[in-house]
């Protein structure tokens, strides 16, 4: 055979799993969408079809169903733990689980107690509005020895009106960008970061507590940093998570540059002081890199915050 | 010639456009997406290629960015009212313009003043973080006379995770589904409403008050209804508008049932106490209703709510 | 009561249906989405929340997959006639019926028959491939006596390099645009069209044969008008349908300019001769028209091809 | 400095070049999506905001628009290669450029002369449509000595309406699948192959043919594989293009396993003979592994054809 099999991984992919839990009269939620990927000894269903080692996708799908009954979904996080856990020790040819899951948030909906016979109090405990279009995910990966969590956000859209400047960089002969002293900035952020967590020794962070932290510490560099790149910026916003939360070792960042260009209202006898801006869609300037605790291994792959 | 040319339309689509207001050191932004479509006199350059009465679109999309200057943006509402009678009363050809704006809301990145030089108060005052999925929309019409205003919204994700059933419906040969005495009642609101202003000698609305104010009674309605159908739930909200806000006169929504079906967990001997759900994307029951102040006439087209 | 009920209607969308046919080792593909719309008596739904004459949008589901069995999907536009007829006739709430459908087309896969022991043609019969960005669709509407048939297409992407001008236009004081001419001009077409077939009692047209000989005087009406404005692209592709069409009233089109601006490269020493040219995404120009055969009534709503 | 900066990369996304050339009156077309990423010394960039080692991501798109003019474009690997190329060359800092590509195909459109006075043949010479769904991408990658080309497809899906079971798999507590015998299987190929080329020394690979060749291979290999599992089908699909294509080492694929669940008619009194199916969308299996020419190192990132 001049030919042989390489890396390989199956699973069921985005499995929407909405758990309610009821405290009294008061529920609350969590909206998941979670994917399994398998690997381990799978060499003969690719060579001949045999599936003897095969756990159906469809079976994976069930076990995400069943799990959020047995174990609840504390947090994303616990939730790909028990998972990871339950694939990788329970089937001898599975050698290695990675779980990657979204998760969506909910707001609880405000009301008076004016117009209802439901409810008693200015919340009504058991309706929901989605929140923005920002989603959290990780990815638990476990080899059956050492855990691998990798949390993070995409889809965060922010932008500072001021304190952004752009200059002195390098002119060629296709240069012909005029340099910027005050200009918008705006990003869409795709963050990754990871936990030092690895093994069932350690004592396990709070997933939830990290998140909101995480999240708080990088808004606030952006807001903070008054910015002569977004580079810098980028920088700035990984290096406040690390030297905040001391849980995380490493933080990868996408930050497409959302450009809003100055528009030229000369032509109409009119001057434009920093007031009207033309939002691009294509093309964007795309910012990259790793942000690390000084001594540590990189392990998030390049394009990981795509995903 | 054995053909005729019908209604015809013509602009500049999604003009995206951002102002900032610089109040001191405090920013205002208002970030819009703005459709034009301008009728009038056109068969010519639609039965000969004769553009001499035609407005370029491009020169459409220049007046955009140009009123932004000049207007400012107080509102999606009053800023489609000034590009509206710009395009009817400055060109004779021009009979009608219809200006659609969509806009998206940001929030204050709130922030500690502990490591920042640039700010003293717990807010940034330049820093921003784009709101929900939930887009606000417009659509003004006028045709040098009368005005017609359609405000609404798009892509409000809300749910009910208990206080909702359905059964006693028609059973055919067909119909397999079980009844229902306690469900999770989801949907994804598209919601237009017309204000009862219509020329310029009445007062106008304010739109930014009108706008939360309907959005919070929509939300409240949902919340508050004990649904027996998402008919009777679509119906409430309609009318908690009109009954509430005495510048609407008629409410249009287009409501997909975003199934979340309880997954069967008894093959693995657990119980789904109405806990573990599936959140289907198709297919989807689609609901799509006008609710009327008694006496008027319905002007909402059928399918405004999709556009 | 201060408010009441306008039009409204329900019904389950985007129900996704394939039926394989099999002649001998010869498969048929049809791959439909299908989307239910039901009106009539339907007051107490929505005032009180009795389904007492609300067949389920799932049994209409139900009914589709079925109906892919007992009758075949012999083209979209019979398929649709069936359902609509079934649900106006079998429910006496049920006053009108409208059925949605989407057809994806598919290609065979071409094969030799050197590797394989399954085939014995160029020619897999049971292997496809889908064809384009391009989809078909239609809209059957019934109320127990007429029917209503528009079919169309969307996302058909289309492109002269050369033989389109602009210029002669109205210039104000926003206006800024040079004159063209020789340019691209793209467009993604969007179209509706009416078939003048209404009642049972008429010679029902072949859907199939129908809709492949409009699309060819559609494309073949793009490639070989000079143009001097999409507008007027637009009627003689109309125009063009109308007249080699007899079963065909009226045609509706939304047409996205499509822009293609000529990237300036002087800065660079280069000449660019309508040779590069840059792609754009927003905003863009829209041309909607109406063209009807002489002395028909206009019945396509303005906005429907953006359906 | 408890923080360091790691892998990092920045350039221009998505730059849309749109290329026309001339030969006689028939016009050829290529239609390009170019994103730019750049890596070398940007230390300072990141922790001071110095831009003196940053070119521009501007200057970047200038460079695709430039070279479309002075080198054409051949094909998308042969217009990566010369702008890799020219950036490790022509900027000291930068030590290694990767250029991504999507490639739009576009259809001539046919059409008789009998309306035309433009044309002479079947064909206008200069009127276009745009090709299925289907993208071609290509990855370049240059370091200053050696190359790597990964090119590609996305989003071509296939089906095979026969042919293909599945049985024999792991049943666990959590298994509820039944097993087929003849179910249709259908994916949404994503694929990933290296070329063995690496340094300008040897003969550069004929990249639109060798495209040409492998999609044949693939989707032979697709339609003629009588299936056991989807991973087999995969293993197929790599090992023929191996096994044909010498230029080519690895190839990587990302096969959703589309389901197209045999709907139950049997309440309704129909037999269901495969014929009718219900398409899902969500959740999917997901099926990803690399096929390798014997004895070379796989170097297609696990994640990349998600990209």
């Amino acid at each position: 055979m001049a030919t042989i099999l390489g890396q390989n991984q199956y699973g069921k992919a985005e499995n929407r799993v909405v758990k309610i839990t009821r405290d009294g009269d008061t529920h609350h939620i969590k909206d998941l969408n979670v994917s399994i990927a398998l690997s381990g000894d799978m060499d003969d269903v690719h060579y001949s079809g045999s599936n003897a080692n095969c756990l159906p996708t469809d079976t994976t799908k069930n076990t995400v169903y069943a799990f959020a009954k047995e174990y609840g979904i504390e947090s994303a996080e616990q939730f790909g733990i028990h998972l990871a856990r339950w694939f990788v020790n329970s089937q001898e040819p599975i050698k290695r689980a990675r779980i990657r899951i979204e998760e969506y948030a909910w707001d609880r909906i405000a009301t008076s107690d004016a117009n209802s016979k439901f409810i008693g109090s200015d919340e009504v405990n058991h309706s929901f509005v989605r929140q923005g279009m920002e989603t959290r995910v990780t990815q638990i990966t476990y080899d059956g020895t050492n855990w691998e969590v990798v949390s993070g956000l995409k889809d965060l859209v922010v932008m500072n009106s001021t304190n952004s400047e752009f200059w002195g960089y390098v002119k060629d002969k296709y240069t012909t960008l005029k340099e910027a002293y005050d200009r918008i900035l705006a990003t869409q952020v795709s963050a990754r970061w990871r936990f030092n967590w690895s093994d069932d020794e350690q004592r396990m962070p709070n997933w939830e507590k990290s998140y909101a932290e995480v999240r708080k510490h990088m808004l606030q560099a952006f807001a903070e940093t008054y910015s002569l790149s977004l580079q810098q910026t980028l920088y700035q916003m990984g290096s406040r998570i690390i030297n905040h939360r001391s849980e995380i070792d490493e933080v990868r960042f996408s930050l497409p540059n959302k450009h809003h260009f100055l528009v030229d209202l000369e032509p109409f006898g009119l001057k434009n002081d920093n007031e009207v801006y033309f939002a691009a869609d294509r093309p964007y300037g795309l910012i990259e890199a790793t942000v690390l605790r000084d001594g540590v291994d990189a392990r998030i792959p390049v394009d990981m915050t795509n995903l």
